[in-house]
């Protein structure tokens, strides 16, 4: 081991046995945490190709158990994202996909820092199971089309156990590392497609378009050299995506973004089909809408393995699928499969919504622009950041979570807003005197308002 | 811990208080050694400037028990080498400062790789204890002028544990480290003068001169900037220095270098004194004599805090107490006090020498060069290893030395050689005939002989 690291150290390539070695060496704890740490700060000054990242790749998901869907009929796929604020795609992207006969198994974290986590937001929903053995999440994948679980003990165990140690070691922002610890889990999954979602500003990991496209470059390359056919898109992450933000809150708008009759449907009906000007309610939740159809063309493979499906024939099946109800059923289906009760899910969700709506109420903080102007810009990690300290996610591993604090976004980049009508609206159950003032101090500071109009930016900032 | 490991990835300096906080849960066994090499690999990408040199330096020291000799009259100086081959100077400077009045409290090591330790070449005279209390180390500087003892647990502690964890991940090869390791030790023993000896070559770590002179100029800087009066000299370590490598014989070729009627003496009169040529075996000797009076004339410290003393006064002092016979009573005095029995180890040395005198006896092996012309190279690294494997050193730390194995050099660079007078002498008891074979292979190997009669080089290759 003392040789691999004093190789890495000189900068030279790893060979596929050292990485071999290394994996199965803290796998089995035979290397010690002193020595993977050294490694580890090594690749930070002198990265890995592509190829030793496909390995690690491989070395980390091969050092645990795999998922096995062979007897499972259909295309596989899933898609991840590197983490956002209000980042729902995947509750909506799940029954889609299932609908459209595409298999989704779903394997899914727990919040991050100031980004939300799927299971967290699944686990609003009452009675909902995010743990089942191996032959259980078959059935789930044949009867239903998805799943989203969470990611037992045994899957990439090695992942696990570097991640802790980058996590305490200052190593966890290199670009090699990040790309094998987000496949490794990927590709125990048994699909045949990834779509990666890298999300890029104020409210994600990669705070530029530079960094964001190396990082889905880096992703693109290795997943595909490793074997598996893999899209990547580079989204927008400025303003937090959709109207709500919080657990519950949140698969409630994923809930309603199923229903045709909802805004949601309208704007992507401007959006995609009649390419018209949208109302100031549809322009608030056209990133959400974009960025969900767009992943949801990419999952229905074009252009891959499934080259006779073309994006307008993607975009055709996934609008019929929505307006018939399909969408929405299957969304029902896989909630009620999973135990989750989505009537008393209902009842917890309008009890959110009615403490939202009233602005200043004891428990709810409206923020105001300070002046009329233009909303320009959002800093949509001071806003996570302030929902994780008001108990939406956690500081610590063992903190518990309050599911019913809420974010709502009453207006979006480029909107005319004045001192009167409020930005956004907060919900805490329970908010004290000091929680009020802070809400109000950092929410306001998130928002710049200013004289000139922005320019409208792209929610698909690139596709690979 | 992690923002401290941090900052140095991102090649910020580091401030004393987390240079203090780092060496304390070091010490303290707080901070986990998966951080503490986290941060060793990102230094060794980063490095550390001067002044963060000297507080890690300053921090390992304190980070145990510190020598105070503050009742002991007199300055206070030690010598301290980077380790090469053959190299006894520690043996001859200890008892001739003494003689000149200066106090050497010196603490020495072991074997390290290819090169000999002082301790072991000592424990080579029977009845040498190396293990005394502060209370006794006091009385034995008191009365002898000198000891040289091993290194207590309690001494910079911090210094034991970084370096036990640089030798498993692949960081001990870095300058700043280097640099605080071999000072630490230095700043604990509670001394007003420190004369640096790095040396260089293919028998030195440092193997050529860019390299040796800034770990040299690195050493000079760190130490005077935490406040130790330093001078380094960089000296030749080529060929093996002196006539004999072995621990009992180097330590045997340390006390006739002591007695003035010896050859010793004599080069250094035509190197010093009448600028003569020298005959071949004064040539053998000439390194040794003078990187060992280059040495001493710096431990009486030109031109540090006794600014009166010139260099021309240094070597008349030295010289006098070499012909009085001061330098030889002091070298028999120390011994005695440590309880070394030097009767019984000229018996022993005698032994070994009756043997070496024997071309190609049983269990010695003369090495001759190939052909007739003149010697110009040797891989000193290599005779060490040999050494080192025949039993002279340790490979592991629990193996057993065997004080008797011996190198004998018949000529250095420069010298016309032929096939029939040796090159060197190697002595091992119950040599076998594969290890007379390796030795044969080996030892051949590690000489240069060519037509060309190569320029003289110089001893002392860079002073600081």
């Amino acid at each position: 081991m003392n040789d691999i690291i004093a190789r890495k150290k000189a900068g030279q390539k790893l060979t596929n046995e050292e990485i071999q070695k290394f994996v199965s060496g803290v796998t089995s704890g035979e290397i010690p945490d002193y020595q993977t740490s050294a490694l580890l700060m090594a690749i930070c000054f002198r990265g890995m190709d592509v190829e030793e990242r496909s390995q690690l790749t491989l070395a980390m998901a091969a050092s645990g158990k795999k998922l096995n869907f062979r007897t499972v009929k259909g295309r596989k796929a899933d898609k991840h994202s590197t983490g956002g604020v209000g980042d729902k795609t995947s509750l909506i992207l799940a029954p889609w996909l299932a609908a459209a006969g595409v298999k989704i198994p779903m394997i899914s974290g727990r919040g991050l820092g100031f980004t939300g986590g799927t299971l967290d937001k699944l686990a609003a929903i009452p009675g909902y199971r995010s743990d089942y053995r191996a032959g259980k999440l078959r059935t789930l994948l044949k009867r239903n089309g998805c799943f989203i679980v969470g990611q037992t003990k045994d899957i990439a165990p090695a992942d696990k156990k570097i991640y802790a140690l980058r996590d305490v070691t200052a190593t966890v922002d290199e670009m090699s590392l990040i790309t094998a610890s987000i496949l490794s889990k990927k590709f125990a999954e048994d699909i045949d497609t990834l779509v990666m979602d890298v999300k890029c500003g104020s409210g994600a990991f990669m705070q530029n378009l530079g960094d964001a496209r190396a990082l889905a470059e880096s992703i693109f390359d290795t997943a595909n050299k490793a074997g598996l056919f893999t899209l990547c898109l580079v989204t927008q992450m400025d303003f937090p995506l959709g109207i709500y933000t919080g657990n519950a809150i949140e698969t409630w708008e994923a809930r309603e973004f199923c229903d045709p009759k909802n805004i949601y449907r309208a704007a992507a009906e401007k959006i995609y089909i009649k390419r018209a000007q949208l109302t100031a309610a549809e322009h608030l939740v056209a990133p959400l809408v974009e960025i969900t159809i767009e992943l949801a063309i990419a999952l229905l493979d074009p252009h891959g393995a499934q080259k006779d499906i073309t994006r307008a024939a993607a975009l055709g099946n996934l609008f019929s699928l929505w307006d018939s109800g399909a969408l929405k059923r299957h969304f029902s289906e896989w909630i009620a499969a999973q135990h989750g009760d989505e009537t008393a899910f209902a009842e917890k969700a309008t009890a959110i919504l009615e403490k939202l709506a009233q602005n200043d109420a004891p428990e709810t903080v409206a923020i105001y622009a300070p002046q009329a102007g233009y909303l320009t810009a959002c800093d949509a990690r001071a806003l996570g950041n302030l929902m994780v300290e008001l108990g939406a996610g956690r500081q610590r591993s063992a903190d518990t979570i309050d599911d019913r604090v809420s974010l709502e976004m009453c207006a979006t980049r480029g909107d005319a807003v004045d001192s009167q009508a409020p930005l956004c609206r907060i919900y805490k159950p329970h908010l004290s005197q000091p929680e009020r003032e802070k809400v109000q101090h950092i929410a306001t500071a998130a928002f710049t308002v200013s004289e000139i109009k922005p320019k409208a930016v792209k929610n698909i900032l690139a596709r690979l």
